[in-house]
């Protein structure tokens, strides 16, 4: 059993910004051969999280600028003298670090509206991720993949 | 495998609402034989959640109305202009589309005071979710149900 | 299959809290022998939540002010007349009642930064929460502790 290490990459350079897993992420589940189980997709970080969402690129923009109102950067922050993203760590709480999707008959059970994406509250930076299947029989599964993958 | 679509009706016409589980949802539990293993209640839309909570009305107008406080309805998003929602799909963000229970000696694990819901952000709609258990032997279960389910 | 049910203690008096979970949790895993699997940690509680992030106390703080001014005490919620505490139940709406983390090769899957905690809404309480392991042949597993668990 291994995991995949997947490398996330900000391209653009924002600091806070959602990155679409769907161009990669449905091929290597089909790719696992693995028919039915739960799909856990977890972030190994604390200054971002993981979305189900739709993928509209104003819906994005509007999640991101009511969270930034929320939470926005720099009002005080203890952790600010440390480490200047207090902001970055209590978004992620609030989005959490992971989500888990049922999959049936090798089909994510995904709606139809419904898209994975890294919810970034820290970049630009390269992210790695892990993605583990559990299979019908119960084993999680040895999921190669020679090369990193930019989501 | 196969999951049971669960129709989710929100029948009283209120755009936001909490719509209990519980009448159905331990019943089904009970009825796949299933005794152990993590249950998955997965929301397959953007724009309702699923919540675990205490099932006192006051208290689901209270979640309700914090939750439009902080992402109010129509102050400028972009996805207003393509389908006026974007704060459904905000607060979607929030909540999460799924949770997970415990299932142990055929027993779900809630607490004494915790509760399943739908919250539905963009009512009033029919709503489908998809329950799935993962059995002791690790097998995900064909869970049949003939009819919708009322919750 | 059972769940080993452990006791949080919220010693210092502050309705408030974060606590670490890290003493005893990876020493439990260990000593489950499981090597590979998903481990569900969830609170049977309504007013309590789990958190996955950085432990620096500074930032700890800055967790549980932030969240306190988007979810302030007693602003004429519904649910104050029966039990002074809407406040605490909404904080564990946002945050959420459980997290899943992957277990591969006996090692658990948390980034560099990434710790476990309580999120305490509603203390000083006695907490007790659940903690699964499903191992690689799909089992959940008998986690027995002669003890209560003070994390």
């Amino acid at each position: 059993m291994e995991a995949i290490p997947i490398i996330l990459f900000c391209e653009k350079g924002e600091r806070i910004s959602c990155k679409s897993g769907m161009e990669t992420f449905p091929c290597e589940v089909e790719r696992s051969k693995i028919k039915n189980g739960h799909v856990l997709i977890f972030s190994k970080h604390t200054t971002c999280g993981i979305l189900i969402q739709e993928a509209e690129r104003g819906l994005n923009v509007d999640i991101l600028t009511r969270i930034e109102k929320l939470i926005p950067k720099g009002t005080g922050y203890k952790h600010d003298r440390i480490d200047n993203n207090a902001d970055s760590h209590i978004k992620t709480c609030l989005i959490g670090v992971s989500r888990i999707i049922p999959l049936i008959n090798g089909i994510l059970q995904l709606g139809t509206w419904q898209s994975l994406f890294l919810a970034e509250f820290d970049g630009p930076r390269a992210r790695k991720s892990e993605k583990n299947h559990r299979a019908s029989n119960g084993r999680m599964i040895l999921h190669h993949d020679a090369d990193p993958i930019k989501i």
